[in-house]
């Protein structure tokens, strides 16, 4: 898939992963699987088996961190946001600046900060979605569900698609919201639904056709800084025309809009995916054990269970506390109930409230 | 009561108040009722509305810590310890200084890392022992127990003295070791018996003839340093006598055989005590909140109950964690549950095998 260029557009902060992510940190910026690298880091990694090449769409806040992350992604490849415009932005300025290099090029959008187990089993599913997406189509990766989650959206697939090297390829009727638990038991029961992962792979030509259609100020905004990247232009187009982009997520500004058009397919993909979007999470990902270690720091538990992120050098004893989250950091320390990681998020909006910038 | 010398022992670890106890900085030396003074301090608070001075004799290493905290101790009155030799050799030592100085005194010993809760009461109670004191009996003070507590000695009272200025003084008839649970229940439950906060009251000269009967080398050797403290022969005979001093603990070297042979008495204390052992009794000692927090640190709970120990200046957030005991110290995090806090002591086992010093 030589021609095919991956996106990743690197940003959002993970508050529900506070106090490890911080403004200054984001989630994307850390290792969260144990692998002694970035999630970023593995997504770039990841990417480079399956795409020509990888352009990273950062904000200007995080871009010497990124650059430092990713010796590999050439400047002409690192593209900076001068600020934060959600994702169809973010995607569209990538999309618009790879066609705008080569009209054929096929773009694949894939998220920064989440976990994948296979992946040769992910690069099988790529490919197939490039296949369809040759056809003209908007191609997701649908996540075959193992669990009634509530956190996540999902897709409804409709009909099987016939395209030659995409055999498991299906259309999409509809993208949904996160759903109650009810719902999702009846998702999960269906077979019909898989979770929405925001992995989008479509030609750029067509990518840019469906914002023109559905958001056409973005869209022509976006072509013309496309058209002007590589130009003397390109700082001064900037400064004129991304104050003005539409502030929307890519879902809702075209991927919405085109299943509602049969403009979208859906390959699913089993090769055991996480947005790791909270320390339970974490603890999903992270090599099973009684109580799992994120960090260099040491632990000592007895009688214990949970996750341990060990981030400021310092032992930690842990002594019969059970699904426990414990995360360390120089500043702030948090211990909480594994079964009260989404609410970390908490926090962060208390102290954004109380105007504590220096703990966030 | 001008002419009583409490002699105030400042030793032992506190292991099972780590990490916020080190062997630097031992219990005694810390704040641990959020008072703003340490046990030490407050113990000569109390000490200074009863007695007329207060001797403290703590170890070589604790020697300077223990001066700086007590600017009003002055040198004549601060016994430093070549080594430590358990607490018979302790309050023996003082008791022989004093007596050296006065054949009159009477002494009272009180530990340094308890707490009391009310002042007016103790010094009531102190002067009733005293009165029986000076009929020649060594006398305990007795802590009227308020639950089958397993992790103190007890005291078992029989008859009732007739001693001026002692209404409420009983003979002691036994000294009994902790108690399993059902064996503190009925203790609870016959009113006979009174927890062992290791307060003795005796003259001077009853404590070292007791001291004679029952170990006449360690009783020998503390006349000796008793007699030469104050003179130019104190270094000498303190490098010749000390070493030689049997290590053991006053209630088995000289309570507990007087006790067996009819001389000593008790007098019941209801002024509220603890011994401020563990992490649990520290909870019970600071102001009732929720989350009870120990230190200047700043604690976000939601959802929580416990206790925290903020010490390092970070900010430390709890969410969804109950019982929970957390001490946040620079360089060792703990993080236990309430039930458990007995067991702390396992660490420091665990980090003394391992030669981690630098922790301990």
């Amino acid at each position: 898939m030589d021609d095919l260029v991956a996106i990743v557009p690197a940003g959002g902060a993970g508050t529900r992963l506070w106090p490890l992510s911080r403004r200054s940190r984001p989630k994307f910026l850390l290792d969260l699987t144990g692998s002694g690298r970035s999630m970023l880091q593995d997504t770039c990694s990841r990417l480079a088996g399956v795409a020509g090449q990888t352009y990273v769409v950062t904000g200007a806040a995080h871009a010497a961190d990124t650059a430092r992350q990713l010796p590999e992604i050439g400047a002409e490849r690192l593209l900076v946001e001068p600020s934060p415009r959600d994702s169809a932005a973010a995607i569209g300025l990538a999309a618009a600046v790879a066609h705008a290099r080569d009209p054929e090029a096929v773009v694949g959008s894939f998220a920064a900060d989440h976990a994948i187990a296979d992946d040769a089993v992910f690069a099988a599913v790529v490919a197939e979605a490039v296949a369809v997406a040759r056809t003209g189509l908007l191609v997701t990766v649908g996540i075959e569900p193992t669990r009634p989650a509530t956190g996540f959206g999902y897709v409804r697939a409709g009909d099987a698609l016939e395209v030659a090297g995409a055999p498991s390829a299906l259309m999409v009727e509809e993208f949904v919201e996160k759903p109650d638990t009810a719902t999702a038991e009846q998702y999960l029961a269906s077979g019909r639904y898989r979770w929405n992962a925001g992995m989008f792979v479509a030609r750029a030509a067509t990518l840019l056709d469906l914002l023109d259609e559905y958001r056409p100020e973005l869209g022509a905004g976006l072509r013309r800084l496309g058209q002007a990247w590589d130009t003397a232009d390109r700082e001064a187009e900037l400064e004129a025309v991304w104050p003005t982009l539409e502030r929307i997520a890519f879902d809702y500004a075209v991927a919405e809009p085109a299943a509602a058009a049969g403009r979208v397919a859906v390959v699913p993909g089993t090769f055991g995916w996480d947005d790791v979007g909270d320390f339970g999470a974490v603890g999903t990902v992270l090599p099973d054990a009684p109580v799992q270690v994120l960090g260099e720091g040491e632990v000592l538990a007895t009688d214990s269970s949970g996750v341990v992120a060990a981030d400021s050098g310092r032992l930690v004893a842990l002594l019969g506390v059970d699904d426990v989250v414990v995360v360390d950091t120089a500043d702030v320390l948090l211990v909480a109930h594994r079964s009260r990681a989404q609410d970390v998020k908490s926090f962060v909006d208390r102290l954004a409230a109380d105007g504590r910038t220096d703990l966030l």
